[in-house]
């Protein structure tokens, strides 16, 4: 069964509940992060964990907990859904408030979650965006701001499509919880800013450092629609072919072969890094 | 003693608690709206109501309540608590999520809380704003988005400001959670644009249109900074006089005659509307 840990204390998921007076709903004042495990042990906890660091130092949350501990906690968690594969997120807020403005200390919560897993049909068929003018605001924290995306649901859905591809002043920043990158004439590129930078891109970047030419650089929409092929990488959804944006089909509107292989070298390392 | 409306039904605060999984929390898809009692009565309800509705229209989230029903909770939560004046918030969210991004219903709450008053002393001398680049993201809803503002809350108080003025290309917008207006040659300015529309800035240019020319237009930061008077307007700071921003003092650093005369103005019409 998930838990959320808190203050300490594990709860069963259902049991837990919390205030309405914390910053984090009242003001939209917190940060997450979100990874998952696979062989039961979480996938490049430290880069995460970095990450995570980060957000709340530019965010100006204290983090309250040390690696360690925190370490500590998501193994407990994964052992207590009975050690399956599962997503792990940790959401800091401002903490309670009790004039809607200030706090006196943040708040933690770590929990373990169902992984929602993208579809075999969309991994063989690559998916379809959207695209739309906007930077996610402070786009280098992983902030919970994601209120464009959710206002756009509905156009998403109505549309065919599976998530959205952003772009401002012409660049393409990244999809609304994903890293894009493109294939062109069998170099990879993919946007160096506006983003959050993405631990499965790290990775993904990491595992293909011997094999492509990897640009990382301002890409145009344009040049975006014009790839041979689009890929997207994330925590749930690995590696996964974008064969769509808007009307434009990506090359051939079919898987590529670069972005097969790179897939395929992605699975094959999640497999063996917890063996 | 406050009192949360949840539901249908209503709970004391401090008994009150929700899950976490909430889209308000995990992705900042929430908004509000804010309004106190004057003699015990809401103040401008047809106003703040006209806004909240807008606002869930557009954020995309359904308005679960109608005017009638929520007046008659806001009327139940001000006698709960004795009838003495308070604040009443209006919570609306995108509601519980299984997989942190759908949601099968929006989450109404709604609460009475006590008022968090302007000092007397802020009133007689004006307040200190700190100046930043920014424009408010959605500026017309009022989403529970002001992470930027709680960021910069330890700038502002090491600096011995009360609040922040935003600009973006030039121009000023607003402050952290109220609107501004400035007096030059006796005429009264007030930005057009990149503003969430205040309701207590709605009051003040009904009172004063017989009074005083009122233009709303662009006002670019030199214009400000370059005013006879300013002050800024809001539902719990009524009208207040801003006496600096940053090193600028603004006319002569004290309490204009015309902002005196509005903000009597003001003070006189909240006394004599539920009277």
């Amino acid at each position: 069964m998930h838990h959320i840990w808190h203050n300490g204390q594990y709860f069963p998921v259902n049991d837990f509940k919390t205030s309405i007076y914390d910053l984090g709903l009242l003001r939209a004042y917190g940060l997450f992060d979100y990874f998952r495990t696979y062989g039961g042990k979480p996938f490049q906890w430290d880069w995460y964990w970095e990450r995570y660091e980060n957000s709340a130092k530019k965010l100006g949350i204290a983090n309250i907990i040390k690696k360690a501990e925190a370490k500590a906690v998501v193994d407990q968690l994964i052992e207590l859904q009975g050690g399956a594969d599962c997503a792990i997120r940790f959401l800091l807020t401002g903490g309670y408030t009790l004039d809607s403005v200030s706090a006196q200390q943040p708040n933690l919560f770590i929990c373990s979650e169902d992984l929602h897993l993208t579809s075999p049909n969309e991994y063989e068929q690559g998916i379809k965006l959207i695209s739309y003018a906007y930077l996610r605001d402070m786009y280098d924290i992983k902030s919970t701001d994601y209120k464009h995306f959710m206002v756009l649901m509905p156009q998403i859905k109505s549309e065919g499509a599976s998530d959205v591809l952003f772009h401002h002043n012409g660049l393409v920043s990244e999809m609304s919880r994903s890293n894009v990158f493109i294939v062109k004439n069998g170099i990879l590129i993919t946007p160096n800013d506006g983003i959050l930078r993405g631990i499965t891109r790290r990775t993904v970047m990491a595992l293909v450092k011997d094999i492509y030419a990897v640009e990382e650089r301002p890409v145009s929409l344009e040049e975006f629609l014009n790839a041979d092929e689009a890929f997207t990488t994330s925590t749930t959804k690995g590696v996964l072919a974008i064969r769509q944006v808007d009307e434009h089909l990506i090359g051939n509107g079919k898987v590529g072969e670069h972005t097969l292989k790179i897939a395929e070298l992605f699975w094959e390392f999640t497999k063996k890094i917890n063996a």
